[in-house]
């Protein structure tokens, strides 16, 4: 294990054994379609409430990621998950029948990556075997929550982004061939003293050049060292802030970034204004597509950093601004540095 | 490390280096008055909102607890903190002007102990040389987001918790004199299928009973090894329920049992019904009077449990149950067990 002032990089990497994604109708309608294992029929999914909905596609993405890793729930030595909702009950709820020890998180839109991160952590150092990450975000039950009453029809701000309705579950193991988490860059919260709600990824975007500036000085590399460098959910606006504020800090990430809020929709074609946001954007994005990609051989060495906004409305109602966190992983399919 | 089904001991057991705690008037006219390093004067503490006082006094009580153990933020791996604020807004805003790493963790009332077992699992696995641990809740906020506006003056049940006014900040070190953390037991999430809102003891001391339960047996011991069980906050009506269910398991704990809930007031003298409860509750009883104890040599080895109710009123009024949770921790003066 060496440590820099942000980072971990880990001796003996664990692997991203398995994993499973689902997402909504609409989200199955796009680019990314035919890369998920689950596309739900309507937003209800069987339940009474979007809040039950969401639960059950937690708790059924994390089921087959169990299954398609063949392990079963008594293998399991931790769940680390969390989601957007109050008192994150999407997780609580979808994993009260799993009889897994269970540690919570709140990472808001980073909680794929932050999940993987004290994953890979915990596996590392010898605490566990292996770990089962899960998220998830419903648009339905984020809008009520965050914004409008939907049938309101409020009008959406051309910043604005669109909460994915979507699960990722990871499966981390001690021993594997890989893909391997080969370190881990713990963010700060950093406040830009933006106030628009409308605009999450240009408040998200200072977190994400603060984490990524730490990551590249820590382990001494550089943006060409990776095939791509994949954000979680900045969207069209905030990913050119994040580039903007890399080229002044002399790192030019233009050629290598992609950002799932940008991948997960045709964002012209489907009205989403800037793109996805929501912890189900980077975990069925990474869940679902990127790690076929790895696996496939298309992505060798990879930066997959998720960012969240950490602020609630009733504290913008207060008057205050929105402090945002981003973790980065390093995702290499070779075990070597 | 030695890993039972939900156990973790440590081989080199990290220290509980320094604590820190506030807490507020009420707080501060109850038993335990004198073992706490700062008592509110009032609610608002300065602030023009509860929420942001409660994001004030998580703030100062974590900068409290690096100035005792001469800390400086940039010697800091990690910060863990969480509470009961939607969005956990309470560490968020606390932590944003902290120059140091985030993990941000829901655990509800467990996070005290949620924090220092995840820290505890960092540092012995060598990710970390140090981490502060840090929570808080506010009767004020807590009242107004998950019961009726303080305005109203809703009649509490005689099995209702009195929500604390309190933060703890603990400063976890891989080198030290101890009390030692020797090992972690992570709970699983159990539902007992109450749905009262006025008797979240009730619905915690399932998963109460689950975890330590499960302690017992990866760990061979039995409570007559312990001085003192603490848990965190299943007040009068959960700890009865506590005792009686480990008495069906076979274990006798009514002689070894404490709780902070019960502790924190005078429960009838200062009319909190079934006593205190909150992320704060255990976290400022183990931060200021527990933590002393042990210095002081009157507590020698215990188990410290926290535990967390984990619906969101919303999820009740759509017809659900509590799911809840329970994390342990052994701690000891001596470093050899």
């Amino acid at each position: 294990m060496r440590m820099g002032k942000q980072t971990v990089v880990f001796e003996n990497p664990p692997t991203i054994f398995e994993t499973a994604s689902t997402v909504g109708k609409k989200e199955g309608e796009g680019p990314l379609a035919k890369e998920f294992d689950v596309i739900l029929e309507d937003d209800y999914y069987g339940e009474s409430s979007w809040e039950k909905a969401e639960s059950k596609m937690q708790e059924e993405t994390a089921q087959l990621a169990l299954s398609k890793a063949k392990l079963k729930e008594s293998d399991v030595n931790f769940i680390l998950a969390g989601d957007l909702l109050n008192q994150c009950v999407g997780a609580h709820y979808a994993m009260r029948d799993m009889n897994i020890p269970f540690l919570g998180l709140y990472g808001a839109c980073s909680t794929m990556a932050e999940s993987m991160m004290i994953g890979s952590m915990l596996i590392s150092g010898g605490c566990a075997d292996n770990a089962l990450c899960v998220t998830s975000s419903h648009y339905c039950s984020a809008e009520k929550q965050y914004r409008y009453p939907l049938e309101y029809g409020g009008q959406r701000a051309p910043s604005a982004q669109w909460t994915v309705t979507g699960s990722g579950a990871a499966v981390l193991k001690k021993d594997g061939d890989g893909p391997y988490i080969k370190a881990v860059t713990t963010g700060k919260i950093i406040d830009m003293g933006i106030n628009d709600v409308n605009n999450m990824g240009g408040a998200m975007a200072g977190a994400a050049a603060d984490t990524l500036t730490a990551l590249f000085r820590d382990t001494g590399t550089h943006p060409e060292d990776y095939d791509v460098i994949v954000t979680g959910d900045l969207a069209t606006v905030g990913s050119d802030v994040l580039c903007e504020l890399m080229d002044i800090d002399g790192y030019n990430i233009y050629p290598k970034h992609k950002d799932c809020g940008k991948m997960i929709f045709d964002i012209k074609g489907q009205d989403v204004h800037a793109g996805g946001s929501g912890c189900g954007c980077c975990g069925s994005v990474f869940c679902g597509h990127i790690f076929k990609e790895l696996k496939r051989g298309n992505i060798k060495r990879m930066i997959l950093m998720a960012t969240g906004a950490l602020m609630n409305p009733q504290l913008l109602f207060q008057g205050e601004t929105i402090p945002s966190i981003a973790h980065a992983l390093i995702i290499d399919t070779e075990k070597v540095m």
